[in-house]
């Protein structure tokens, strides 16, 4: 039974009410910026901490009690599904993730397992663990979005320019939907274990969305995306959609059913919430968008930012403050809890609903 | 003395006339997806190959000779007048460029040397050697813009985030209108050398440029790549401008003194060209957007990819067909060969002016 956290700001303006302070959370502020997070994650390697209960309460907690933002954000990763589900794959260090056997033929596809509830026992447990710790703060879920998973598994590891994934959509997209179609489960399937546990919200990340254009994006992507969404929409808890570089793609990536459209810092949010709206639809709620390279700059031009980006994100029926991608190993974390600071001291906007 | 070569077609489709055919040729043509070229590199390391005459005249006109392209583009790096002002950078495989001692502090600025022109000699000699063999065909000069040699020498490499560049940048605006002022003194220098040894046109890569909102573009960068399209206008050649993932900066590429835009292939040539006319602006002349990696698709991807292309380049001034980012190393040459035959067989649009 999920918490009633009716009150809380990040929930509210997720939905496009008032909250009564503007609400502020950071991508990846579980993560390589803390010292309490590089401590305990020595000799530990990144998947066995996203199944390890006790570990992933503990560094999703971090970044909540170090400087009170508005959200946590279950400590996660975009193949921890595919792991769970039998998918030989590891994180190598300075790589990423690496699938041992890629998925390019039918029978590859064929051959995917199912994901089984049961399977991410470990990370439900760990949402368990976080709601009864969290307090009023709620817990946002995450997965990766199908095309993002895709990429992984049809290149095999990381890929810049995404060619054999993008040769197979247009070549065989029989094929290519089977596989989506597949991932899209998969996601459902891994964020109701969540749910069911308690999470407040979810995050659907679609880190390569932005190397498709929009017709590719509406043809193999939005269909399955959309899935997903509609997979968790009885559960009623607020889905945030986010990808980088996803200028093209915001119309298409709220259509799949988002509450609210992460914007990362190369689209204004007034002019995302005006490319959000046209054609008479409803103003939308946006997430964004300071650039996470800025947390390397002086505080008077982060301060400079966070002020602007205050400003244009008026233009929407929304405002979750966040940077517009994540947060870099590099970065301070002094920096982000002063953000944190001054974005609540800060008159949250109308709303436009 | 420039050739005369006012009938060439991607010469009058970059001015906004009428060609007797739809021009093509392929960013990165020169290069890794020939059989030919790995031949001729082998044993020689690429910066090696950019300052032998002999060398880069060959490899030049080898997709010349193979595809029938309707122009050559100088073989050349990036980091080519960073090296030859004598910046101790060299080419990693695998990795890219690797600056020793990194620019970030205003005595590293003032440290860096100013390019002389008979630094490039060796790249003159192969221009010359180029128009000479290339009869009717135009050859595209080359340099990198100021924004992207920024960012590998602030950065001391290839970043994916620019951080220390936009740190830099935002933090200390005077020290980075200094750096950049001076880059843009060398990309003047290095094309008006290629000028002056006959090329046709110019291109100015700015690899990076999409990293960066429109704001912080316009602030940091377009002063500075202005300057450099004025150091050239009175050769009175076309100028080229492209950066991938640069949809939100088309318009403010164009204003930088750009003839001709390039457009990758998140954006339709038909939407480029509304966005770079708004305002009551002349309609542009645009340069894409084939997506690199349908090269690895099947022949009837590709040319359902054609075939869209050039319909909406229509709405254009004018159209060079292009990829939408350069060669893939494992694209099929053979592809391309059939690409320019099919560009060739189509009717190029009516011009907009």
């Amino acid at each position: 039974m999920r918490r009633d956290l009716s009150d809380a700001p990040f929930l509210l303006a997720a939905r496009g009410r008032q909250p009564s302070r503007l609400p502020v959370w950071f991508m990846r502020q579980a993560g390589r910026s803390l010292p309490e997070y590089r401590r305990l994650r020595t000799g530990v390697d990144m998947l066995s901490a996203c199944f390890d209960a006790d570990l992933l309460t503990e560094i999703t907690l971090q970044p909540v009690r170090r400087h009170g933002v508005d959200a946590a954000i279950l400590f996660s990763d975009i193949v921890v599904p595919l792991r769970a589900a039998g998918v030989d794959v590891e994180i190598s260090s300075g790589v990423g993730p690496v699938v041992r056997s890629p998925v390019r033929t039918a029978s590859d596809v064929d051959q995917l397992p199912e994901l089984h509830t049961e399977q991410v026992d470990a990370v439900a447990g760990g949402v368990r663990a976080l709601v009864g710790e969290l307090g009023g703060t709620p817990l946002i879920g995450f997965a990766g979005a199908p095309f993002t998973l895709a990429s992984y598994l049809v290149e095999g590891g990381p890929s810049k320019n995404h060619e054999r994934t993008k040769a197979l959509m247009h070549a065989e997209p029989e094929l290519w939907h089977r596989l989506m179609d597949r991932l899209a489960t998969m996601a459902v399937t891994f964020l109701r274990a969540q749910l069911a546990a308690g999470a407040d919200a979810v995050q659907l990340f679609d880190s390569w969305a932005g190397a498709l254009s929009e017709r590719d994006y509406r043809r193999f992507v939005l269909p399955h995306s959309s899935k997903v969404f509609a997979g968790i929409a009885d559960a009623g808890v607020p889905g945030i959609h986010f990808g980088v570089g996803t200028g093209e793609l915001l119309p298409a990536m709220r259509e799949a059913g988002a509450d609210v459209v992460g914007v990362d810092w190369r689209v204004p949010l007034d002019e995302a919430a005006r490319r959000m709206s046209a054609g008479g639809r409803d103003a939308p709620v946006v997430q964004g968008n300071l650039d996470p390279a800025l947390l390397l700059a002086s505080w008077p031009v982060v301060e400079d930012e966070v002020h602007r980006i205050v400003e244009e994100g008026r233009a929407a029926a929304g405002h979750v403050f966040n940077l517009g991608h994540g947060v870099l190993p590099d970065a301070d974390p002094t920096v982000l809890t002063r953000i944190v600071e001054l974005v609540h001291g800060l008159r949250p906007g109308p709303t436009g609903r």
